[in-house]
């Protein structure tokens, strides 16, 4: 399906990814950096591989997403940095869903880490550096005319579907998925899909054994062996769907 | 109805008001303070009369609303700086209502001082000065069991409610109602009422004409002359009474 699809001009730099055209104006060229960042990116690192392991991670874990009724971008990984997705307008929104406090909300609400949800917590950030991703309300979502109503429950809807999905394949893999992040935009018919990645970058998961952070905290607390846990997630996810 | 009341024991100093339990167990005494403070009680300020002023303005909002059907815990001016109202297990909520931007939400969102809603915006914080009064979603409310759906909603309509009632009483007294933060509480029946005051510590309120703040804002942003613009809206409420 893409197999004439050509890398075009370069049309932005995110923390994490470079975006750029293709011959397809329907379809877009993702290259995943190697590039760590933390704290709105007041915290920079990098190690080698990284954006090929998150970009392994998540084209299974979108493909898994896939074949169970998500709509994701995802076109075809063309290299093992490169992607070719759908174009879509992105919805300027950080959708989080929580299965167990850690991170930002322990702070906010006063929780202690690792406290789980009786159900899981939905949430959403305005995807605004300048503004460091405020955490938003409903409301505030129809005041900065984000999206509509209708928009709303079904990106929340969607979220919370992905959490069940993803509850029982991370399990498998012998791993807690505590939170993650989510982007949605929609594409040209007007659909709300599934964008950006689903990586360790993303996702806050915990070695079901012992406990221990294996994603990005490692880079955010300075705990070290950073891209031998990154790989270990790879690793465990291969089992699972070998 | 409460002549025979008598201020008992100390309970709780808040920031601007004393609570003590009285000789009937259904109603505190509660004494308005002199001092004012901002910004969670890091600036810190005082004037006299203050607390009569805030009293006098406070009695006659709470009695408005209680003549337009909303229940408030106020069941007497006792004194130029006592109330007795009815206890209630206050909502640890604070229930915030913007008609335009100002203040914490232009700095969250981005937005222009002055900026008119299409719509009130409904905001509620988490009433913990431990945690700065973190804002919440409607998620985080039912995870830190602070009320549930019904009573949310309840709270919500009420307050919308009282922006309704509120806005063309200032309009009269020639003043712009930018927002306004209220306190509810449950009294034995199980009812939610309207607790705390509502006074211009609570509210932000512009001349109609010139714009400029008459509110809690003079403290905050030290523009001076605080007693006199407190002093104004009691006599433009009184005004409107007579």
């Amino acid at each position: 399906m893409t197999d004439n699809v050509q890398k075009k001009e370069f049309i932005y730099e995110g923390k994490a990814k470079k975006l750029f055209n293709t011959n397809d104006e329907n379809l877009l060229w993702v290259e995943f950096k190697d590039d760590l960042t933390a704290f709105n990116a007041e915290k920079k690192g990098s190690f080698k591989g990284k954006g090929e392991l998150n970009l392994k991670i998540s084209t299974f874990i979108f493909m898994y997403l896939e074949s169970k009724g998500i709509s994701t971008h995802l076109k075809e990984a063309v290299s093992e940095v490169d992607w070719v997705v759908e174009k879509t307008n992105i919805i300027p929104l950080e959708v989080v869903i929580r299965n167990k406090a850690s991170g930002s909300i322990c702070k906010r609400l006063g929780l202690e880490n690792g406290q789980k949800f009786m159900k899981p917590v939905f949430e959403v950030f305005y995807k605004k550096d300048e503004l460091s991703d405020p955490l938003l309300t409903r409301e505030h979502v129809e005041l900065l005319n984000i999206c509509n109503d209708e928009d709303y429950e079904n990106i929340k809807t969607q979220a919370l579907k992905i959490n069940e999905l993803l509850l029982p394949l991370f399990l498998d893999a012998k791993m807690d998925l505590v939170d993650f992040k989510l982007e949605f935009g929609k594409n040209k018919e007007g659909k709300i899909i599934l964008a950006d990645e689903i990586s360790p970058d993303s996702c806050r998961l915990w070695d079901l054994e012992t406990g221990e952070s294996m994603d990005k905290d490692r880079f955010r607390k300075d705990l070290g062996q950073i891209k031998e846990n990154y790989e270990e997630i790879l690793n465990r996810i291969l089992e699972v769907f070998s």
